[in-house]
C-alpha cells in the first residue's frame, strides 16, 4: 500500500515534470491551435470572420488565402471555409469584424496565367505564424508565413513546370462598400529579384498609404504589367489605379519560389528597413519557426490542463485575442498619424491600431491588461495620439483612423482601467486630459450638449438612443473614477452625475430602459423584443432586452429598479428562455440562449449577472453552458464574429473562471472554472494558478473556494488578488449549490 | 546747331536718367498690370480663366473670390468677371486652364449668417498682390493680400455691425468633376485668435493634403461648427468631410477683422512655420507692399516703352505667366513627393508645380529661361522628383502629381532646352537619364513600344495619334540633342530616327499627316477639318490643318514635304484665310485666323513660320493682327485659355519682336516687334535692348535690323546672342517687304 501510494506519487511527479518540459519547450501549445476554427459558418449561422494565415502576434501583416474575388461583410477577412476557390495571398485584413477592409498586395502563383486556383481542406493546413495549401487546377504548393511587417511566401511546383506570379495592388475588399476607391498605386521592377510600389486607398479607413518592398529568391526573367486591361510587357515601373503585374521565372531556378512582401504605411525606404530588420535571410523554415516561437512565447502566458478539445478552443481562443491590435509603425517607429502626417513614436515604442473598442474593451482588453501588461502603455499612448490629433480618443480605430463604428467611447474604459490598475508607464494627467475631452467634444453619436441638456439621449435627436445612453453612462462612471483618483471633485460629482443619466431612460411600468423623445416622453409603441442595427432605431444590433443588462458601474441600482434580487434573477430567467422573437433579427443576432445573444457583445456579461443578485449557481449553468455549446473546434467554432478578439478573449476568461462584468471595476464575477488547472504567467515571474479538478464533465457548479488555502467566499476575485500570485481552488460539484 | 546738339543730347540723357529713377522705384511697372484681363469671355468666346486674386510671384497661394459655388471647367480658376455673385475667398487655384482643381479653404465673412452676396465691378479693384471688393448685401469691405505661403484678408463692416466669418473646408471645385470627394477633414479651435485644420482631397489631382494655420486680429466670441447639416456649437474640434465653421466676433473689437491663413501640404506644424517666418505682424498695409514689390521686382525684367494699352497688355501678361509654376514645398524644405511621402529639398532649394506641360514648353518656359534663369534649376529639380520617385518625368503635373492631362512628353524639351542653354545648377548626366527614360517607359498616351515598333502611333493602338506622333517627335529630337551633348552617339542616332516619324503619316497625295492603322493603311474618310478633342479622334483639340505645322525640329524638311517654300507658303495662305468648319469644333478651339486658332496651342508658333519659308513679312503681318486683334486690356483680353501663362508669353515674345518656334533650338524666329523699346534683364547686370521706334501704329513691317550696330539679316536671333547682351535695333515701315 505504502509502496504503492509511493509509486504513484513517483509517477505523477514525473508526470508533473515532462509536463513543464514540455511547457517551455517550443512546438508545445501552438499544437493546440487551429487556425481554421472562426473561418466559417455552418449553414444559416455567422461565421467568426477569422482567417486561417500566417500572422506574428500583434504583427502590421496577416497573410492569408482570399477565397473572395472582393471580400466583404459576410468573409470580411477574405476567408470562409465553404469556399472551393483560392484568388491569392494578400498581406493585410481583419479578424472577426463584421465589415471588411484592408486586403492589401495580392500574389497568386501560377504556371500559365491563371488567376484563381481550387483547393480542397485535405490539402490545406495552418498553425500559428504558418499556412500551407495546395492550389489544385496546376498543383502548386503554397506556403505562407510572417514576421511583424513582413510576409514571406514560398511556392513549389511540380517538375519541369515554368513559375509565373500575379501580384494584384487592384485587388482589395469590395469596392462597393466604404466608397471604397484605390485613389493611385505604383508598381516598379527595381532590379530582377526586387519589387517595390505603393497603392493608396481610401475605404473603411479613410485613407491608407501601403508601401511595399517585395525579394525574390530567384530572378524574373520578363514581366507584363497591367493598368486595367492595358498591358505594358517589360516594364520599369507603372502608376495606376488598376494595376497588376505577372512575374516569369526562369525553369532552372524553378520549382522553388520565395517571396518576402515588407511592408510600410509611411514609405518605401521604410518598407525596405522593414525588412532589412525583420526578414534579412531566406530561410523559409527558420521564419516559419520564428513566428512560431513568438506565438509560444505568449501563448505562454496562460498553461492550462485540460481535455484536448479544451485546449484546442482555448489557446485557440487565445491566439484570436493576439491578432490584433496591430503594430502600425515601422522598425524606426515611424508611422501615419491620425491628421494623415508621418511621425514617430519614441524610441522603444510601438503605434498600434486595430481598436475595435465596442467589442473589446468587454473582455479584450481587460485580458491584455491581465497577461500583455508590457504593451498596455504602447497601446494607450496609440489610442491618446488619436486624441492629439484629432482632437478625442477612439471610437473604432482602424489603421489609425477612426470610423466611428458602433457607439460609446470605450477608449475610455480601457485607459482608465490601465491607470486604475496601476499599469507602469501611463501619464495619468494625459490620461485623464485624453478620456476628460473625449467625454465632452461632441462627435458622431456622442453629442454631448444634448447628453448633458436632457440627462439622456433623445432618440429624435440622437437615433441608437438607449443604447448610447446606457453604454455612455459607463464611460461617464469611468471618467469619475479616474477624476476621484486625481483628486478632481467637481469632475467627479459630474461625472458621476453623468454616470446615473440611465436612470431616466427607465421605464418603472414596464421594467426596461426605453427610448424618449426630446419632450422626455416615452416613444410609442415599444416592443421589447424588436431588433435594432447601427442607426434608425434606439437600440444597437440588439432590442431592449438585450440592452437591459447594461449598467456595470451600478449592478446593484439596476436590480433595485428591477424590483430587488428575486425580481432580477426572474427577469434573468426570462431572458434565458423565452425565445419569443419580433420581426428581423439583426445580423449580428445569433448563439441564442432565449435572448440572450451570445453572437454578440450586449449580451456578454448578462449570464454573470446571476452571481451578483446572489444565484451563482445560475451563473455557472449558464456560463458552462455557453462555453460548451457555442464554442467548438470546428471551421464554425463560435457563434458570431470573434469581432477583433472579443469572443474569444470571453471564452478564455470564461474557462478560467471569471469574467470582468464591469471591466474597470478591478473586479472579476466569478462564474465556473472549466479547466482542470490553469496557470496565469504574471510579471515578475509571478504565477495565479485556477485549480478545479473534476471527475465528471456535468460538474461546472462550484461547491467550494480556495484562495492561497483560505476558504473564499466572494463572488469575485480582484485584479490585486491575481496579480499578487498565488491559487485558486476550486471545488466542483455536478448538482447546483445555492 | 551744335548747342541745338548739345542740349537735345542732355534732355535725352535726363529722361534716360529720368526713367532709370522711375524703372527703379516701387509702384511703377505694376500699375500697368490689370488682373482682371483674362477673367471673363465676351459672349461666346472662351475665357482666359484667369482669376483677379492676390497671389505673389511663384506662389503657393492664391487668394481670389470665387463667383462659383463649384468651380468648374468654363471658370476653372473660380472667378468669372460677368459673375455678380461672390461666395467667398479661397486660397488656391489654377490659372487660366481649361479644367478646374483646387479652390481650398474659403472665408467668407458676414454679419448675419448668409454665405454669398452680390457684388459689382464698381466696386471692385485689384492690383498685383491685392484684391479689393464690396461685399453689397451686407456692405462688408473685403481686401485680400498674400505672401507665398500665406493669405491674407482684411474685413471691414459698418459700424456697430457684429461681424461673423465662414470658413468652408467643404467648398472646392465641382465634386461631379474628376471623382472629386473630400476625404478627410479637420477644424480645430486652438485658441480665440486661432484656427487650425486640414483637408485631404482626391480630385483632378489625385490626392492633396491642405494643411492650414489660421490667425485672427480679435478673438472669437463663439464659434458653430458644421459637418454637413449637423451643428456643433463652441466646440473645440470637427472631424469630417463636409466642414464648415461661423465664427462670431465681438462688437467692441470690430470694424475690421484681419485673417492670415497659411498653408502648407505636410502638416498644420509647418503652415505654422510658413506663417511664422513670412508673415508673423498684422500690418495689411505693409505685406500688400512686400507682395506688390515682389511683383515689381519680377516684373521688371523686362522694361519696355509704349502706348498705355501695349504697356497694361505686356504686363499683365508677363504678370501671368509668373502666377505659376507655384511653390510646393514650405519654407522648411518639406514637400509631398509624387510617391506620396514627406520629403525635403536641399537648403536653398524650392519646389515646384503646375507644370501644364503641353501649353507652356512652347513660349512659358523659353521665356523662363530667358528671364528666371536663376529659378530653372529648381524647375527642372522639380519635375525630376517625379521621375526619381514616379519612373518618368511629367506630362501635366499639379501638386506634385500627374494628371497626364494632354499629349506628349514635354517636360523634355524644358530640361534640354535647359542644359542645352547652359543654366548652370543643373546636373547634366541626371536629366539626361530622365528624359531618356521618360522616353522609353510607356505610360498614359506614350506607348513606347508602340512607337518603335510601328514609327508612329497607329490610331486603332492608340488615340490622338497624329497629334502624338507629331510632338513625340519632337520630344525625341530634344532627347537625341542632350545625347549629342553628352557623348551619347548610340542614343543620339536611335532619337534622331524616332524624330523622323512624323514623315511616316505624311499623306503626299493630300499634303496632311494622316492617320494610319497598325496595317499602316491610312484611315478613311479624312477630312482635315475635323476636329478632335482629348481621345477617340487622331487629333488632339485640334483638326489635320492645325497640327500640319508641328515639326519644329525640322521645318525645312516640313517646307520639303510640302513641295517647297512656295508651296508651303501658298499652304499657310490656305491655312490662315480658309475659314470653312467641319462639324463641331472643340471646346479649346477660338481666337480664329482662318484654320489658325491662337486660343489653343497648336497654333502658336504657325504664324512665324512664313519667317521660315523666306516671306517674312507674312509672319510679321499676322503677328501684329494676333497681338492687335486677339488681345485686349478687357476682362475677355485673350483669345482664348491662358492656360498657365503660356498664351500671355505668347504675347511677351511676339511683343518683343522674337519667338522661340523651336523651343529647344537656342534660336528665336524673329517676328515684328511691338514695342518703341523693350529692355530685358540679363543675369550679370548686362541688358538686351530691341528698339523698334515707329511714328504709326501700322508701321508692323521690318525694313531692316541691326544687331549692335551692325546691319542684321538673319530671320532669327540667337539664345546667346540675347545673353551676351546688346541691342537689337528694327527699323520698321508700314509696307511689307520682301
Amino acid at each position: 500500500m505504502k509502496l504503492k501510494s509511493m509509486m504513484k506519487r513517483l509517477v505523477n511527479l514525473l508526470a508533473a515534470f515532462i509536463l513543464s518540459v514540455n511547457c517551455i519547450s517550443a512546438q508545445n501549445l501552438t499544437r493546440w491551435v487551429n487556425p481554421f476554427i472562426g473561418t466559417g459558418a455552418v449553414q444559416s449561422s455567422l461565421s467568426g470572420n477569422n482567417y486561417p494565415g500566417a500572422t506574428v502576434p500583434f504583427g502590421m501583416v496577416q497573410l492569408s488565402p482570399d477565397t473572395r474575388e472582393a471580400p466583404d461583410w459576410a468573409q470580411a477577412s477574405g476567408y470562409d471555409y465553404n469556399d472551393s476557390i483560392i484568388y491569392g495571398f494578400s498581406h493585410t485584413r481583419l479578424s472577426g469584424t463584421g465589415a471588411s477592409d484592408f486586403i492589401d498586395i495580392l500574389l497568386f502563383p501560377t504556371i500559365s496565367d491563371k488567376r484563381k486556383s481550387t483547393f480542397t481542406h485535405q490539402h490545406e493546413q495552418a498553425r500559428p505564424g504558418y499556412y500551407q495549401v495546395l492550389l489544385k487546377d496546376e498543383k502548386i504548393q503554397a506556403e505562407l508565413t510572417a514576421s511583424v511587417h513582413v510576409g514571406v511566401h514560398r511556392y513549389t511546383c511540380s517538375d519541369g513546370d515554368q513559375l509565373k506570379l500575379w501580384l494584384d495592388l487592384d485587388h482589395s475588399a469590395n469596392k462597393g462598400s466604404w466608397n471604397r476607391r484605390i485613389i493611385q498605386s505604383q508598381l516598379r521592377m527595381v532590379s530582377p529579384t526586387v519589387v517595390e510600389g505603393y497603392r493608396i486607398i481610401t475605404g473603411w479607413a479613410k485613407l491608407r498609404k501601403i508601401y511595399f518592398h517585395l525579394e525574390f529568391s530567384q530572378p524574373i526573367l520578363s514581366n507584363q504589367l497591367y493598368d486595367g486591361n492595358r498591358m505594358y510587357e517589360n516594364t520599369p515601373v507603372i502608376n495606376g489605379t488598376e494595376l497588376r503585374g505577372l512575374f516569369c521565372f526562369d525553369k532552372k531556378w524553378n520549382k522553388e519560389l520565395i517571396c518576402k512582401v515588407a511592408l510600410s504605411p509611411v514609405s518605401i525606404e521604410n518598407a525596405r528597413l522593414n525588412m532589412a530588420t525583420e526578414v534579412p535571410g531566406w530561410d523559409f523554415e527558420y521564419i516559419a519557426r520564428a513566428a512560431e516561437t513568438s506565438w509560444e512565447k505568449e501563448l505562454k502566458k496562460i498553461i492550462i490542463q485540460g481535455t484536448d478539445l479544451q485546449k484546442k478552443i482555448f489557446y485557440t481562443a487565445l491566439y484570436h485575442t493576439m491578432v490584433q491590435p496591430n503594430t502600425m509603425s515601422d522598425v524606426n517607429g515611424e508611422y501615419m498619424a491620425s491628421d494623415y502626417v508621418t511621425r514617430s513614436v519614441a524610441k522603444g515604442e510601438v503605434h498600434y491600431s486595430t481598436f475595435s473598442l465596442w467589442d473589446t474593451f468587454r473582455a479584450a482588453h481587460p485580458l491584455y491588461t491581465l497577461i500583455h501588461t508590457h504593451r498596455i502603455p504602447d497601446f494607450v499612448k496609440s489610442m491618446m495620439r488619436q486624441y492629439d490629433y484629432y482632437g478625442y480618443l477612439p471610437v473604432w480605430q482602424l489603421w489609425g483612423q477612426d470610423n466611428y463604428c458602433m457607439i460609446g467611447n470605450h477608449s475610455i474604459p480601457v485607459i482608465v482601467d490601465a491607470v486604475l490598475k496601476g499599469v507602469a508607464g501611463v501619464d495619468e494627467e494625459k490620461a485623464y486630459e485624453a478620456v476628460f475631452n473625449s467625454s465632452i467634444v461632441s462627435h458622431p453619436n456622442s453629442p454631448f450638449e444634448v447628453w448633458e441638456k436632457y440627462g439622456y439621449m433623445p432618440e429624435n435627436i440622437q437615433t441608437q438612443s438607449v443604447s448610447i445612453t446606457l453604454e455612455q453612462a459607463f464611460d461617464d462612471w469611468c471618467v469619475a473614477q479616474l477624476a476621484k483618483r486625481l483628486g478632481k471633485e467637481k469632475d467627479y460629482n459630474h461625472f458621476m452625475k453623468r454616470s446615473a443619466f440611465y436612470r431616466n431612460l427607465f421605464n418603472s411600468k414596464t421594467g426596461f430602459f426605453q427610448p424618449k423623445n426630446d419632450k422626455g416622453e416615452w416613444i410609442e409603441p415599444f416592443d421589447p423584443y424588436k431588433y435594432g442595427a447601427n442607426g434608425g432605431y434606439p437600440f444597437t444590433e440588439g432590442n431592449a432586452w438585450q440592452y437591459f443588462w447594461y449598467v456595470p458601474q451600478n449592478i446593484p441600482d439596476l436590480i433595485s429598479l428591477t424590483g430587488g434580487n428575486k425580481a432580477f434573477v426572474a427577469k434573468l430567467d426570462t431572458f434565458f428562455t423565452v425565445s419569443y422573437q419580433s420581426g428581423a433579427l439583426n445580423d449580428n443576432a445569433s448563439g441564442f440562449v432565449g435572448q440572450y445573444a451570445h453572437g454578440n457583445e450586449p449580451s456578454h456579461h448578462v449570464a454573470y449577472l446571476y452571481a451578483c443578485a446572489g444565484e451563482p449557481w445560475k451563473t455557472q449553468k449558464y456560463v458552462a453552458y455557453i462555453m460548451n455549446e457555442l464554442y467548438n473546434d470546428s471551421s464554425s467554432g463560435y457563434a458570431g464574429n470573434d469581432d477583433c478578439g472579443e469572443m474569444s478573449a470571453w471564452y478564455v476568461f470564461g474557462a478560467l473562471g471569471f469574467y470582468p462584468v464591469n471591466p474597470v471595476s478591478g473586479e472579476y464575477v466569478i462564474g465556473t472554472p472549466m479547466l482542470e488547472e490553469a496557470v496565469i504567467q504574471l510579471p515578475g515571474r509571478k504565477t495565479f494558478t485556477v485549480k478545479a479538478p473534476r471527475k465528471e464533465d456535468n460538474e461546472v457548479y462550484i461547491c467550494s473556494m480556495k484562495l492561497n488555502g483560505e476558504k473564499y467566499t466572494k463572488n469575485y476575485i480582484t485584479h490585486q488578488n491575481i496579480m499578487k500570485g498565488g491559487i485558486l481552488e476550486f471545488v466542483m460539484t455536478a448538482s447546483p449549490g445555492k
